[in-house]
């Protein structure tokens, strides 16, 4: 029976129930932290092998530098290879950074702001400068649009990507628009893979600014839940062919490939936009790791044998995703008071409860030991105008730690339904 | 004979045997670069036992945080330890940030201009900042407050630190006056130490600008070329003693301690410059490579140790900079056209040419294979107003190597001296 069908006294008894439950849970003194996409303890032992690959004592990159020194700002050039796969572009259309994506896009926005996209007019000389912001979304995207003092305007997500029409009307009407944010494999957090029609609008979009980006966030695309992944298109090739190769900023990493505190990092564009954005690049370092850079292309040798490494990853992380699903749908669904995605990869499940009660969910799992990632957070300024998206991420609890965090997130979700219902 | 002294048919018959002693050169097709602070090869061997710390399979912190994962976003404890006795911080006065200083100095700046610092307005709001910039100095300092559109006022170095009369004049009366570049243990190029009273004078200095900040570069806190070092007055403590802790932000690294590449660079200044930092920090990465980090504390163990691997630097690089100051010390002193320093330490011969004479040595010596740091780099904006100041880096070629070049490079002086003294 759906709880919005119960009569009170069925709501109240409902409750009560469920508060046993929970003060049963809140006994256990559980200690478990949900909040983030880490990958666990065995996800890393996969790239131990790494380390070993200097053991030949062979420092030398293919050009005849030795990494260890300074030299080869925007990377080495086997590492450009490597990753040029990795993202969809040549190898002239790549720079290799440090261990941070989020640390690419933060420049890549820093030089707009500074010195402007391509010649234009730095933003920061700008009265306004708006971006788009599919949603629920990355939070660490908003956040580094909100620390330049960027407006950020919500677009819903679908099915099948953002909201296309109203993106494509926005950026037309208005040229203080002069970026989005998107992740297009596997989004975060709804695990949405961008339809090859969305993908292709947003190759052919025509903004009114001509230094309008879209910032590509890569950061799932090889991070399959299934033997037979769905691949989005080439938004670089779908560019040029529009014509408008220049749209885009890629970036990807190997965070959740390797190590996340000591991946590569890496962002593709077009070659005019490349060179404009290595001129800057000089300013602000004198080199990345290019150690790490070459331990990298050493392990992996080639672009299929990182592929086959991801299945090693999927081997232990699917089980967890199904376990959240499972819960879901049995103890969820029949209830009617929450939806929620069923990725086919990346690191998330993304929670729909009843409208006002996910800071409320969020507040009862944390009470009682369990650390998910904020209510809100999925929002631009940290504000989700219904109050309801969750975002679960199961990867880095061994499975008895999330079959236990799982069923305490349940009898939430039912606590805090159940309390709304009563409370209309 | 000072080359002064000679008259023209001296000066002419001087210049056509050096000519000649030129052209011989050229034709051995040299091609050496001498341009940057590089160590050798047998220096970035020292530490390659480094690469072997995890071969017992132990990737945690003593805080139980694994270094393969995200967290940790200004360090783990024990880089923080033991930096902060790098950098003479307590380990609560610390960041610890990726491979690069330069990255982390540029950062501050950033975040000055985007956020203020420590509640006042953001530079960026600014009609006009200034920065106050020893010379010469390093280039990639000067790069920094140009690439954020600073205006730099050059001031004189003597040999005890900057002329500081003139820095407290100037800060007192200019409140757009933000921040000074300091390289203090070693100046870059000149070599120089500040005297304890000029480190007294900097943490006691009293700007009219609240947000002023030095920037303290101690990239050669221990890269001595002397047994028996001086080393200069901790900076942060006497500016405790001043009152006046918030004044400087100290950086460091060991890009020149293990791999220039896959160093470890570190940033101290008071609790609370340091915690309103840390808030910002967040915004731009989530961790930096921790890994490198437990890879340095555990290769080095102890500060002591750290040391002592640095007298292994010095037995390498020292006979270098004997090599280039006895050159010079034989070939150009009796000749009166040009002035050097004799480091204690650092990376750097500063080298003073006849005014008007430091491009065309370098082109001279570029002409015949042998790349040195452009003319004009150690100042802001790439002016040398006396055209002299030419920086050497003895570090990275062999010593028969650098000698080839040093012979180079007095000739080069020698022939650009003789054709300047007969144009006058």
């Amino acid at each position: 029976m759906f709880l919005s069908e119960m009569n009170k006294d069925q709501l109240a008894a409902f409750k009560k129930e469920t508060e046993a439950q929970y003060e049963q849970f809140k006994s256990l003194g559980l200690s478990l932290n949900m909040s983030r996409g880490n990958p666990c303890r065995e996800q890393l032992e996969l790239s131990v092998g790494m380390l070993d690959v200097f053991d030949d004592g062979d420092f030398m990159s293919e050009n005849g530098v030795d990494v260890r020194n300074y030299g080869m700002l925007d990377g080495i050039p086997e590492a450009k290879k490597f990753f040029a796969d990795m993202i969809g572009v040549h190898s002239d259309e790549i720079i290799i950074f440090g261990n941070s994506s989020l640390n690419a896009m933060f420049w890549a926005v820093q030089c707009a702001f500074n010195k402007g996209v391509l010649g234009g007019t730095p933003w920061s000389k700008l009265d306004k400068v708006k971006f788009l912001c599919p949603v629920p979304g990355y939070d660490r995207h908003f956040k580094v649009t909100e620390f330049f003092g960027v407006e950020m305007i919500n677009i819903p997500m679908t099915p099948t990507g953002p909201d296309m029409d109203m993106v494509e009307r926005l950026v037309a009407e208005d040229d203080s628009i002069k970026g989005i944010w998107c992740v297009p494999q596997y989004s975060n957090p709804d695990g949405i893979s961008y339809s090859d029609e969305t993908v292709r609008r947003f190759a052919a979009l025509k903004p009114a600014a001509k230094d309008f980006r879209i910032f590509w966030d890569n950061a799932y695309c090889i991070h399959h839940l299934t033997e037979s992944p769905k691949l989005i298109l080439n938004i670089l090739d779908e560019a040029k062919k529009a014509g408008n190769e220049n749209i885009v900023y890629i970036f990807g990493s190997t965070s959740k490939v390797t190590f996340p505190g000591a991946g590569v990092a890496v962002m593709g564009a077009s070659r005019e936009n490349t060179e404009a954005l290595k001129k800057f690049l000089g300013i602000s370092i004198i080199s990345y790791d290019k150690m790490n850079q070459l331990r990298h292309v050493k392990f992996f040798g080639t672009f299929d044998n990182m592929r086959e490494h991801m299945k090693k990853h999927m081997a232990i992380i699917a089980p967890k995703f199904e376990l959240v699903c499972k819960t879901l749908k049995k103890e969820i669904a029949p209830l009617g008071i929450g939806t929620w995605t069923e990725p086919e990869g990346g690191y998330f499940v993304s929670f729909n409860a009843l409208n006002g009660c996910a800071k409320r969910i969020v507040q009862l799992c944390a009470d009682a030991g369990v650390t998910l990632t904020g209510a809100g957070a999925t929002f631009p300024y940290n504000t989700d105008p219904d109050d309801r998206n969750i975002r679960l991420a199961p990867t880095y609890p061994s499975l008895d730690e999330l079959r236990k965090a799982m069923e305490l997130f349940v009898i939430c979700v039912k606590l805090a339904s159940a309390e709304k219902l009563l409370a209309e």
